[in-house]
């Protein structure tokens, strides 16, 4: 009986079973045993540190990682995280997306598109005392100003050294903070990418299925000055020389293999309560979809396809569209997972524990019922806050704000703005301001704005907004013809939609904007104070938040070490490392998922239509089983894709998934369609990555695109 | 170098490999070592035997095959062929589909929908002489209609015999005949079906689809009068002893088991030549794929959803559909293949073959040549014959052609007469004229032959028939409007559309035909001699392909001899036995389909809506695995659907699966997407056939409806 209390117990404590668990590198040494048991070779200490190898190698291109590949500098990531650069470097005449791009020297590298960035993380620093040193007698909104000012004092000091970006992570809802001190590389060349009907084989039908055959992998090169420091572009930088960097396996993986990531996990939800998960599920979810799919349509019907507006606006349709099917994804497998009774059993549980103990009920006798109210209080306007938020995907309405709160945030100084409006956040507000030109029309930014207004206008009295109402005229009695009336004028006599109206905008002040009679200015400056009322509110709630959800962390973390078992944090966006194996699963019952394709799958699926449209001299290739060195006869072909049950999520795309020796055995860039809930819950039998095998990558470098210069470069483990 | 040439000479000839074949029940003796090295247990020579267990226990429905399963007559069968029975016993009050339907006695058993009948096949004699006795000298039509009388006249001669139903089966498209001997069993009730939430469990969506989770099956019972003579309907009738009956197996099967299936498969295409082939999937199935798209189209535009019209006309939607779907599969899976390159290469080896022996070029010198000229003749006028062929599906046009030709058919004697209107077809005669009721708008019906009528305008002036342009104004400067006023008025003005007029115009004469004002019968009048000549020019084609196709499929005999191969022949609803393995397939490269799916997959797949809608108990069951006598370790669980290599067809439906031993494991009821294009040619990769396992079904019986009756009148292994 006590046995089977104990499993039961185990099952539902939140701490990580399986492969689950995105490990902080300084947690690795303490599970070395266990490590070592499913196949790590080198020492778990090795990669609990950062200045060596392995993990100096591994790199992060702000939203995806990569990893250096060769003496030179050489960084392969996946392709779609290099899309950006290999579109910006395309033309009619030399296509590199159609065609694919190599390098044959240094010379013939390309620039990557403006603001490519690559970080190489030099030292993670626990500095929760620091930051939270002298602020724990604060409440609300005072408590988070002072944490957020800790957390810039902290990041401008480390940024003192020139080339470094710095920045402050949360760990466990505010439990614990590290300071990341990142080497940022700011000239960065595209050396090679395979033709998109390679790297993008299968595009948005495939992407987040298997069976898969993607080969999302492509190569950048990292410069510095001559003198080994970062440096804007040159003709003069030469190739950075990394102090380590990662061989690729030419032998690859088997069924079953230890495999590990080392990447940067942007975000999950794995301790949030079950008030939380209900909501999200069973509201937040639904409600999203519904938005993102009445977007769609009404970009659709506004801008014919083919026309100019529409092309500008494909992006935000990609975006939305995959959105939609991400939430599709999460409310199906919510649906049939025990996820809630989950969170309710490891909250009673909980419950149960901290009642045992006296010192425990006073530590944290309160805790979960304060969070569950602050969560309350986060909802209590959810309906009008979900529509706020989609309002910030519209152009016009954003930009005024947003360039009106930079003249008011100037009024401050840089340490005393609002993170994203310091001085260190200028160069990416300059490229946002630019940007709109390319994904703007009037016709459906105001289409948007109607819409999404009307439901707002239908949302019962007490969520309006005096001020927004105001600037839309928008009464209890809502007269639809009057609302397109006022935005024809608006839209109309803005002039917004000019580049450099916009950027000279940047440097005007506030008596400016006052003075200013551009409607969408007017609008900004009308609905500011409101805004920022708004603003303080919310923080005050996040303060309030950020005292009470490291409690329950720290609950958690105490009852999981009364069962001998560690707690990783969510994902952050910070340095993580993952554990697992190859290995398939079952989709559905009577189906299993096998954990390797093959190079006749590219065949199979080929229908010369993009996104199955593989370069003929493949096809041929295949076709004449011209396997070359990469053949493994378990799948008597060449492995093209494969599964791990490693834990990763958005921002590990592009990670290198080493073997137990640390070589590159693949390149990480998805994960299977059942497993986009697991940013909620790692589900042992279904939560799956895959990653493009190292076997097919050089495959196609050598036969298909005849890198000889890179394959000579990097160090291949034959 | 022998032994490579060998093997490609046997791979392209026709020649059955694998578990490829349809056989014939004599064939088999002469594969006795061959079917008892696969598993069979029981001697090759008793399931040759028509009259002997286990073959006498393997029954037609006509268009579905069924087995007995108790020593009082009881009928195990697909649901889907019991669907029409069930239909027809369902009122809004007690809805036999809706709740499943469980006679506890005899008494409570329900006569199934009128026309049901149970075929017993007592004897198949080779009549190849006989039906060709003083034939061959003659060519074409009358080389037919001399066949045809010499079939008739052995069927009349047959059925002298009260109680029995013949019929002359032509195999090798005319090189044997074989006249097949039932007892035709009119007494036919349903015992018990499950409801269609389990029995159609995934309906259209999961149709020719693996994973499959379907309880496919439903019970009659067969009876008789008490002198055990089939007889009508009659409160006196008595259950049908048949003479055997198979047993059912509690034990199953598991992966790799040897299985068979006997069965009534209704027709392939495994012996068409390359350029028939050609011509049927680069354009006979595409085109008609487009037809059918387009009815569909045409019918709900014109038939609201949820409206009287369109409820007649959702099971013409439900086939044009079912047949869209098929059409697509075998479009795509050609494309996929080596098909036409295989045929091309069978014809030139046997060419060679042919070639290489004087004897044999005097034989077959020409055959091929000569059939391939029959073949593009019959291909000429495709374009307008295709489209006359869907006007068939039509209901006014139809329905005059077919009474106008009953008036001058009856003006022959009985023996003389077309097939289908013969005295022993007028009780079907009828039932179709009874049927339109229920299937028929003027509307839609309209809206269908306008399009069709519209599409032929088109047509090259030589493809079209003059008397055809004259009765619908049809000139070669197409003028839709005159077309829509004179159907409107036809639509307006007839009386086909009353049900007794109808079977009224069942007894009239030619005269009377001729006479009449119905704008529907004086079309049929008007068209009538030229469709007659039109026929005999098919008839006349038709005679000459039976005298080439059987010395095309002699030569193919003779070749495989050589090659020490038996060849079985296309399906044509005749009996037959194919053997194979319990086995799962690869249906995409990186998934493989298991062969078993379980009681949890139904879980899974349940919404709560048609058609995944499984009874509460069941679910509850599942929930509780309560998989009582029928766990079966290997699946953890109770085993539901399973895969199986055997080579079936449409017809095969309901066909009993077979262990080594004939003990009834399973129901064949469908094959998977891929094996479509099955009927072209087995591909032992992809050739799935999809059984019901008997362990569900008896689970079902046993836990889910309490069929015990049942339970206890069969006999089963356990």
């Amino acid at each position: 009986m006590k046995k089977w209390l104990l499993t039961v117990a185990m099952a539902a404590s939140f701490g990580a079973a399986a492969d689950e668990g995105m490990w902080q590198p300084h947690q690795l040494p303490a599970m070395a045993d266990e490590l070592k048991a499913k196949g790590l070779e080198i020492s778990a200490d090795s990669i609990s540190k950062l200045t060596e190898f392995p993990m100096n190698a591994v790199i992060s291109l702000g939203g995806c990682t990569a990893s250096f590949v060769s003496p030179k500098g050489l960084v392969v990531t996946n392709h779609h995280c290099a899309y950006g650069s290999i579109q910006y470097n395309s033309t009619p005449e030399k296509n590199l997306l159609k065609d694919g791009f190599l390098a044959k020297t240094y010379a013939e590298e390309l620039p990557a598109t403006p603001g490519s960035r690559i970080f190489v993380t030099e030292a993670v620093t626990d500095v929760t005392d620091k930051v939270k040193a002298n602020q724990m007698d604060k409440v609300g909104n005072e408590f988070y100003k002072g944490i957020e000012l800790q957390e810039k004092t902290l990041v401008a000091e480390c940024e003192k050294e020139d080339g470094y970006r710095c920045q402050v992570y949360s760990f466990h809802g505010g439990l614990e903070y590290y300071l990341v001190k990142q080497l940022e590389i700011r000239d960065v060349r595209l050396a090679y990418n395979p033709a998109a009907s390679v790297g993008k084989y299968g595009g948005d039908i495939d992407n987040w299925m298997w069976p898969r055959h993607t080969g999302d992998f492509s190569f950048y090169r990292a410069y510095v000055s001559k003198d080994g420091k970062p440096a804007d572009f040159s003709k003069d930088n030469v190739p950075y020389e990394p102090k380590s960097f990662l061989k690729v396996s030419a032998k690859g993986v088997s069924d079953g293999d230890f495999v590990m990531v080392a990447g940067y996990p942007g975000r999950t939800n794995r301790y949030r309560t079950a008030d939380e998960v209900n909501n999200q599920f069973n509201w937040a979810y639904p409600e999203g979809k519904v938005l993102q799919e009445r977007m769609i349509s009404i970009i659709k019907e506004t801008a014919s396809e083919g026309s100019d507006e529409r092309i500008k606006y494909e992006s935000l349709i990609a975006g939305l569209a995959n959105y939609a099917k991400n939430f599709t994804s999460m409310i199906e497998y919510y649906g049939k997972s025990t996820m809630l009774a989950d969170r309710e059993k490891i909250e009673s549980d909980l419950a149960n524990w901290i009642g045992k103990d006296k010192k425990r009920q006073q530590q944290y006798g309160e805790t979960l019922s304060s969070l569950e109210k602050l969560v309350a209080k986060s909802q209590q306007n959810q309906q009008r806050d979900i529509l706020l938020g989609y309002i910030g995907y519209t152009t016009m309405v954003t930009t005024a704000r947003d360039l009106y709160r930079l003249a008011n945030e100037k009024t401050l100084a840089d340490m005393a703005r609002e993170p994203g409006y310091q001085e260190r956040d200028m160069t990416n507000f300059t490229s946002s301001m630019e940007r709109i030109d390319r994904r703007y029309a009037a016709s459906v930014d105001k289409a948007l704005l109607a819409d999404l207004l009307t439901r707002y206008a239908a949302l019962p009295a007490e969520q309006h907004l005096a001020a927004l109402d105001k600037a839309f005229g928008i009464s209890s009695k809502f007269d639809a013809k009057a609302l397109a009336k006022t935005l024809d004028k608006m839209y109309a006599n803005t002039k917004l939609n000019n580049k450099e109206t916009r950027l000279a905008w940047m440097n005007k002040s506030v008596a400016d904007f006052k003075a200013s009679n551009d409607p969408f200015i007017q609008f900004a400056v009308q609905t500011f104070d409101a805004d920022m009322a708004r603003e303080k509110e919310k923080k005050q709630l996040e303060g309030d938040l950020m005292k009470v959800r490291p409690q329950y962390m720290d609950a958690i973390i105490a009852y999981n070490r009364e069962l001998g078992k560690p707690v990783y944090a969510d994902a952050n966006s910070s340095l993580r490392v993952t554990v697992g194996n190859v290995k398939g699963y079952s989709p559905q019952d009577g189906l299993v998922a096998v954990p390797f394709t093959r190079l006749e799958g590219i065949l199979a699926k080929d229908t010369g239509v993009d996104p199955f449209d593989a370069p003929a001299k493949q096809l041929e290739l295949i076709k004449q089983k011209q396997y070359g060195d990469y053949y493994v006869k378990a799948v008597d072909s060449v492995p093209v894709n494969f599964l791990s049950t490693l834990d990763t999520t958005g921002g590990n795309s592009g990670s290198p998934t080493l073997n137990g020796r640390a070589e590159l055995v693949g390149l990480l860039f998805d994960g299977v369609y059942e497993s986009i809930i697991g940013d909620w819950g790692y589900d042992a039998q279904s939560n799956r990555s895959i990653q493009v095998d190292s076997r097919y990558m050089l495959w196609v470098m050598q036969y298909l695109d005849n890198a000889d210069n890179l394959l000579a470069e990097m160090e291949i483990v034959r």
